[in-house]
């Protein structure tokens, strides 16, 4: 790995050429943007997150042209390690996990920009040291004093790795460049904690500077939600209370808490999900069209459904929450809850979480929205229904559509991403014979272009300063206003109501949509 | 073949044990309907029509139990055939095309009621021969004076058959029971003549008791366009001139005219399927909902629409017209229409017309409906299209839409029978591009019921007399108001505009389109 420092005009200069277009218009959405000048630097760079997600989407980021020539990349961690056996970490990581095609080539580029800073979070020269590689960095590979930093870390270290970015003068931009900080859910663990989280990342840096991670909002189909919306004719018309009878938004994982116990237990599924990725695929889907895409704007409608979102008053009824016991995953027999390791046996921590939410907007007046996650239930999907009223029928006899259900679109957010469209057809017979039938829109089968990473789209966009798909503070503090009362009414009761692995939750779920004469949708 | 008379109590009750469900609610819409006693005569039950499509669609529908136990099927023909002979020439007939199995139990059922009558239009005493025919079936089969006149001939041969039906008295009914007649199209060949055959046909026959094939109406696919509308919640709020742009309806062909030169020539394109087949899917695609699928509420809504329709001031722009030329049908040389065996080679007849039309409705106001069809053309299709405005981008680059389209809904008539949606998606990608993408509902692949052939469901409703299929002397009289004009300025042109086979059709048409800021779909 090479640290002499070169002229930074030269190199950037000769790298540009191989890795940009200049015929490209950079007004020109269509085409792929690309990052300035900068650096980027991992806190937790040897964690699991990191290995998996972030490094390799690093690489598929350079593999596609869109990192700019003069980018560093820097870990810091505890480990004894040069920038070489950082080096072979890295690479080691980008090859066993990158999306595109691995090539020496993108390698090469990238490992010049590469560095390794040692040290814990509470050693102040471990931060000295990072400053002085920054700026080796700025001088040698033209970032330019552009210097992004990823805490991919427990929350409870972000006060101390902030308090130490600005000793070190690391959170202070010069003139003209800029600094970003980008973190990662949990966002506090209620209003109160998320408040004094962000005070203490805000006295650092600015609210423009502080991107909030959520991996969701970085999928092709949570941003095909606004494509849908607002640039069809047809969905518009019928998205609002006088078509739509009720949404249905589930995110139903198979797996159970695997080796997170220690984060997951005390936090529960409400938290860990609902709080951040149900309610901003809530927002998207409920929004008003906003006056463009980028971030204000966006950011405006979102605020606005988030703070029209009204939490029932009878929470015993419009509430559930359940916890896996025993049961069949498929052909294997997995443990309960209870019984997995590290995991109190009296724990009360729900590993399902069911909400019904009413928006007091004119568009969505009486539609209420069920939101549903939950652990070790029939299959891993993700998905946002809105199920449509019936038809007024008039011209069928009540017979012949005996059989006949609601329309329905279903934004399908994984896995199998794409649009599903549920409508009426004649069944082919003598008889006026009415049917639920589908039709299907796949990503994977329509377009021949892979799909980024999320976090591909979501580093790309904090290097580039575009902060539309992260949440603001206004949104994490109006998503914990609407949960802390739940939970708050939660921790009044006992156990959670138990289910079995592989089903669908809780009875307790069921029947909250029962009162209201709905049923979940089984996906 | 037995002839003898049997007591038709004990011939009805044995049968109807083996062909109907004494558990059927004939209320219930959704099971089939099966017709009552009746017999049904066709004249010209030598030809194409009968061999091809009325033998086995009587075999089908009998063999999907909904003919009666007491049916009786009468030929009319001047070959020299007893009822045996005539009985080989139907099972040959009814093996070689029915979609169902062949079953040697439903043939022998159907056998029994089978008869020949042999004569000349013209022969008072065939018809004499027929009435006792007919009598006998009623005594020894059970059909109970219930007789349908199925005219599969020439029309200048309907006002003979008709007045022989009178003077033999076959076109009286008995009390209680009724006497229908089917005729196909052509209705006459403009206004005038369409008004003098109804004089004749209804001189001898009630207007309730005269039913107008148009085979397309039977089709599955124009059925399903009343499903798909009226019970579904989604469409109907988009289906009118705030969000449609402008409707397509297309029915091509590749064949050219084959054997048809002496009816083809002087009638042409636009008589032969516009002012029948595309007109009836204009209206079921235009018109209000019904307040029933009743006959009456069907055709008063179809005849609003008719009555509605504006024929454009400027027929040169808004008509267009082509005979096709030499050229390739796949890789099959074929001949132009001027070069058809029995076309005069000065022919001005049309083989593809096209034209726009306005609907002057509050739901239609300033939506175009364009119409085409043609033989030669670049494949067999029918469809309808609406195509919608395109959505007001306004959160959207104008970069990033550049190849958005506008929505489609696409009613696939046949082949490849269901429905097609366009719409834009995002492209996979860290830029915010749209493009069109489509979902598809397909009949075949979503039915396992087997679609039954048009002429089963039209004779079954006949039979039935049920009517909501049928059109009516006015909405005939109303398509002829439409195209007498158009016919009448073409008049006074020359020769058509040739196109090459396999293409298209004539510039002039893709032209009238462009003048409109449109194009034609490429099916």
């Amino acid at each position: 790995m090479q640290s002499e420092a070169q002229p930074a005009a030269q190199s950037a200069t000769a790298s540009t050429e191989q890795w940009s277009n200049p015929l490209r218009d950079p007004s020109d959405l269509r085409l792929p943007r690309i990052a300035g000048p900068c650096s980027l630097v991992i806190f937790g760079v040897t964690g699991d997150l990191s290995k998996k997600k972030l490094l390799p989407a690093i690489y598929d980021l350079a593999n596609r042209g869109l990192l700019p020539a003069g980018f560093g990349l820097i870990g810091f961690g505890r480990r004894d390690w040069s920038d070489e056996q950082f080096g072979n970490f890295v690479k080691e990581n980008m090859q066993a996990h990158c999306r595109t095609p691995f090539k020496e080539t993108t390698w090469s580029h990238l490992v010049k920009g590469l560095r390794f800073v040692q040290g814990n979070f509470d050693d102040e020269q471990a931060f000295t040291n990072l400053s002085k590689t920054v700026s080796e960095l700025d001088r040698g590979r033209g970032t330019m004093g552009n210097h992004a930093f990823y805490m991919s870390v427990p929350p409870k270290a972000f006060p101390e790795v902030s308090r130490q970015l600005a000793k070190s003068g690391l959170s202070h931009s010069t003139k003209g460049a800029w600094r970003r900080v980008i973190i990662e859910k949990p966002f506090g663990h209620d209003a109160k904690s998320a408040k004094e989280l962000d005070r203490v990342i805000s006295s650092v840096f600015d609210p423009e500077s502080v991107f909030r991670i959520d991996h969701y909002l970085g999928k092709e189909t949570v941003q095909n939600i606004l494509a849908l919306r607002f640039a069809n004719m047809m969905f518009e018309p019928v998205w609002n209370a006088n078509y739509v009878d009720h949404v249905q938004i589930t995110m139903a994982e198979d797996i159970g808490i695997g080796g997170r116990a220690g984060y997951y237990d005390g936090i529960g599924a409400a938290r860990d999900v609902i709080q951040n990725h149900l309610l901003q695929l809530m927002a998207l889907t409920a929004m008003e069209e906003p006056v463009s895409f980028s971030a204000a704007d966006l950011t405006a409608e979102k605020t606005k459904v988030l703070s029209a979102v009204r939490v029932p008053k009878d929470l015993a009824k419009y509430t559930a929450r359940g916890q896996y016991a025993d049961g069949w995953q498929g052909s294997e027999k997995v443990v309960g809850y209870l019984n997995e390791k590290g995991i109190d046996k009296a724990s009360n921590t729900e590993t399902y979480a069911a909400l019904r939410l009413d928006v007091d907007t004119r568009r969505w007046a009486g539609v209420p929205f069920y939101l549903r996650t939950g652990k070790r239930l029939g299959k891993r999907v993700t998905e946002i229904a809105l199920e449509f009223k019936r038809a007024p029928h008039l011209p069928f006899e009540t017979t012949a559509t005996r059989e006949l259900g609601a329309n329905a679109v279903v934004i399908r957010i994984q896995p199998d991403e794409g649009v599903t469209l549920r409508f009426g057809a004649k069944v082919p017979g003598t008889a006026m014979e009415v049917r639920d039938v589908s039709m299907d829109f796949s990503y994977g089968r329509s377009f021949t272009e892979a799909s980024p990473e999320a976090y591909e789209r979501l580093i790309l966009d904090v290097l580039l300063g575009d902060p539309p798909l992260f949440p603001t503070t206004e949104e994490v503090n109006l998503s914990w206003n609407i949960l802390d009362p739940i939970e708050e009414y939660w921790s009044t009761l006992g156990q959670p109501q138990p289910y079995a692995s592989g089903t669908w939750g809780p009875a307790q779920s069921d029947e909250m949509l029962e009162r209201d004469g709905n049923h979940w949708r089984l996906p």
